[in-house]
């Protein structure tokens, strides 16, 4: 998606430990008319892919599963990330594992909010290392619902969550997918995304 | 706002404690039709005065939000509940007292996204004792803005938060006061709501 290409070039900021800090527009201040277009993508590369329920994850996925909704004409439900071991017995759970925190957290959702039979679009805003993701593709096999995809505003190609996805049959669509950044920062996106 | 307070007698839960469960439509699940409702509602309500920017607080007003948002033709920030006492140098902090787990959390904006002179609309889902809303107040003010007011899905207006906030001079919108609930799962609405 180009427009969002030169946005990440445009207001992106590199660090060191190839972190690439979107919050001007993505994940802390969000531009609503930029959610419409990445809306409007998703609904593009899924077109004809029945979704009947968009799963996101707070708190950054929030606001674009949203957005996104209105170009899908279905619900969202959003998981949610638990601090507490005493999760009620109507929630499916699963643990993600954190490398940023070096930490294992668990992560809900209300059963009645993802039922079986479904057909279930995943919504994020980043994919890295893909434990996030991988989490969220658990909640629906175990509501007994079908994965539709995985749609993705910024993946980073040279982590291998995409890869891994892909791998088990996940189709992802991210929208820019970086390549490489360098520490003068520069940001190499992928030919095809 | 009707439709609203017809859903919540409809499908909001009441249980001991006061406490209203509306994760089926508001919270955790989310209907994005009504949720562009409520944006119009908010839109007609504040009609005529200045709006630059919305705040938010993680998680669950991030939707309406951003919804919203689409009525009002302005970005969205979220305040992040941080859990560490380390926030970076160019964030504005505040304390939230929670009565719901007996302990203070803090809540941080990036100053970068909530710069000064603007005049900000503060939107969130619920309003009880008013902790979360003060905490957002004070963030605004920090930053040399102005409340524009603040826009509430459903407010509790047997708890006192709603009453010390416009006490305070800040123009509270609730869609929906709650008068009351019972045991048996009645619910009674402020008329003027």
């Amino acid at each position: 998606m180009q427009s969002l290409k030169e946005r990440i070039r445009k207001d992106g900021i590199v660090l060191p430990g190839n972190i690439l800090k979107v919050g001007s527009f993505l994940n802390h201040q969000m531009d609503i008319s930029l959610f419409n277009e990445i809306g409007r993508e998703f609904a593009r590369r899924f077109e004809g892919v029945p979704v009947s329920r968009i799963l996101t994850i707070e708190a950054s996925g929030i606001g674009i599963a949203c957005i996104a909704a209105q170009y899908f004409n279905v619900p969202v439900v959003f998981a949610k990330k638990s601090k507490s071991r005493n999760v009620s017995g109507d929630a499916l759970v699963t643990q993600v594992k954190s490398y940023t925190h070096d930490t294992t957290y668990e992560v809900m959702v209300s059963r009645d909010f993802l039922p079986a039979g479904e057909s279930v679009l995943i919504i994020d805003d980043f994919l890295a290392n893909g434990c996030a993701l991988e989490g969220l593709v658990d909640l629906v096999r175990q509501a007994g619902s079908t994965v539709a995809g995985a749609g993705i505003v910024i993946e980073k190609g040279f982590q291998d969550g995409g890869a891994r996805l892909r791998g088990r049959g996940v189709r992802v669509e991210s929208l820019a997918i970086v390549d490489s950044m360098d520490a003068g920062g520069k940001i190499t996106f992928r030919e095809k995304s």
